[in-house]
């Protein structure tokens, strides 16, 4: 079958030019006579992946000198525990933005280690909306304020941080980093499940302020330990080598393309092209997300009914547009419009919009 | 370059049909459109391969119905947490065979959580060999007994196993698992990183008993809870889809050699070529593991001095024989010959062994 525009949700869409050139060297990484997949993590050619990655994601991100980024494993939800467990110390309070089921998630991990709060919450309407600054009032003695920004599932995205006044701000920024340039100096510590906008399943990437993670407790698990993950510089034991080395190619076809500035250009392009459509037909196309919260990484809406919804899915993946069910949990239409979908798939997806809602309105 | 036979200690070779195969459907995974790097892991096409790859591990084991299989991440090091996390409960002792680096690590971690104590240490002598059987006497109120059935940097091996009377026997198998038949049902869990005999870095292989990974506390951190990760088949959250993928591949080419009786035998025979040339040459190569113990997966010895070593992997090296360099801990050359690695490469570097020891003896 040829290559269509994969709308997944994540596991994601790669840049076709990234696949090629890990399909070409597949067989011997930079004349090692190894394959990537069976070098040591401690060779120099590795060592040489792992240092430019880092470069290149810090350009990327204009990070500060006094933040570190380093790997892990275990998805962001190993995440979900590593921060409370690392800094929920006792006497203090956790802080959670309750805005998608991750959300949720993390803060129920955060109440098995100790005191947690959500300072906001749109579950009771359907997770539509992120708060305003203004809205996020946090408790005495706060440890820390943890949120999402962008909420994969439900289609909503932060575009204006809440201030904390110096409580520490931890984000899940699994879906949308580097997306687009934003005030990493406001956070203190940023998690990103690797596999939606800059790699395949299997590393977390994590940039956090150097002394914020300094002084941990020592009787933490090893690999929960963010000093130490830190400190070793992603080699405490052997990491996911190969995810952190797509990572690294996918950082330097983002220098390629111009940027996180370039990258947020071309992304609002895309998600305009597929909200206008549903502001056009808002009876047809019913968007979830409140239109100041609307997420440019995951689109998502509801048809009339749950069978044009399958109907819709169903014949978009017969023209070559993939991956277009929302989460099993919610349901509807999703479209996830990653920094590897192309233009062109989101002028397709619209046009096919069109076309949709002209045969079936 | 051309390739080399890779005697890394992990990661480590793979074998070149595998890596050929997943070449060759790099673009276009199962007819899906895209790549196994991009596809969903709630797809039936990942689906297929995670069902088709524990079925085929469990027919490889000859596996009793009471296990289940799973995947995790984190590598053996977040498996040393798991461990005493989810049974090193209140008023328990956990008991640890100290035979090597990794099991002083896995010790640690325990000595974190809970009351733990070393029944066995081959410390004091450089770690030359495991326990037998009757060695090992259990503590009371025994929680469980960990033991590491390979010692990758030390180079020894676990043929017999201790009797424990009823008290799990848990083993970290990340460097002998599925290279040759064992009595799996005298284990409660056995868990592997999966980078040294069956995949690359990335995902960790667990092996249990249901009833005993059955009612766990549920204030554990989730990504730790291996009744979880049972339950929830592996997808609680995103596994590291392409590392499964690679061990699915590498199982199936298991079976086609014809199992592990067949790669013992070869395994066997691999081992035997290398020690061979010990046994002859006792002055020049200095086994580092006693006979009884001596691994059929890492074959570690010392030569008259640290220069003779460096010159014995520079040359290894110039004539295709690749990362014959110790353990960093411990220097020595070590010779990892894993499934992967062909009768073919154990006799190029008995070869290259015996002109060496003619050169410089």
């Amino acid at each position: 079958m040829s290559r269509i525009f994969n709308f997944n949700a994540g596991p994601a869409a790669l840049p076709l030019e990234v696949l090629e050139e890990v399909q070409a060297e597949l067989l011997d990484f930079a004349d090692t006579g190894m394959s990537i997949l069976e070098i040591s993590h401690r060779s120099p050619a590795f060592e040489k992946v792992l240092e430019e990655t880092k470069q290149d994601i810090a350009e990327l991100l204009h990070l500060p000198e006094d933040y570190g980024i380093f790997f892990m494993a275990g998805g962001g939800s190993l995440q979900f525990s590593c921060v409370p467990y690392n800094f929920l110390t006792e006497g203090k309070t956790a802080a959670y933005a309750d805005t998608g089921s991750f959300s949720d998630k993390a803060f129920q991990e955060a109440e098995k280690v100790g005191r947690a709060v959500k300072v906001f919450s749109s579950k009771a309407e359907g997770y539509d909306r992120v708060p305003r600054p203004e809205e996020v009032v946090l408790p005495e003695n706060c440890a820390y304020l943890h949120i999402t920004g962008n909420n994969t599932i439900e289609g909503t995205e932060y575009f204006a941080y809440p201030e904390t006044n110096g409580v520490p701000l931890i984000a899940d920024m699994s879906s949308e980093i580097l997306s687009r340039p934003f005030p990493v100096e406001k956070f203190s510590l940023i998690y990103s499940g690797v596999q939606k906008n800059i790699g395949p399943a299997g590393a977390v990437l994590v940039i956090a302020r150097r002394d914020f993670v300094a002084g941990r407790d020592k009787k933490l698990p090893v690999m929960m330990n963010y000093e130490t993950m830190l400190e070793k510089d992603s080699l405490y034991n052997t990491p996911p080598v190969f995810a952190i080395y797509i990572v690294g190619k996918v950082a330097k076809w983002l220098k390629k393309q111009g940027g996180l500035e370039a990258m947020e250009a071309v992304n609002r392009k895309k998600a305009a092209l597929l909200y206008g459509m549903l502001d056009r037909s808002p009876a047809f196309y019913k968007g979830r997300a409140d239109k100041d919260s609307r997420s440019i990484m995951n689109v998502t809406f509801n048809l009339p009914t749950k069978e044009l919804e399958a109907q819709f899915a169903e014949e978009g993946k017969r023209r070559g547009l993939g991956g277009l069910k929302g989460h099993r949990s919610v349901g509807g239409i999703r479209a996830s419009i990653y920094n590897a979908m192309p233009l062109e798939g989101c002028e397709e997806l619209a046009k096919f919009m069109e076309e949709f809602y002209q045969a079936n309105k």
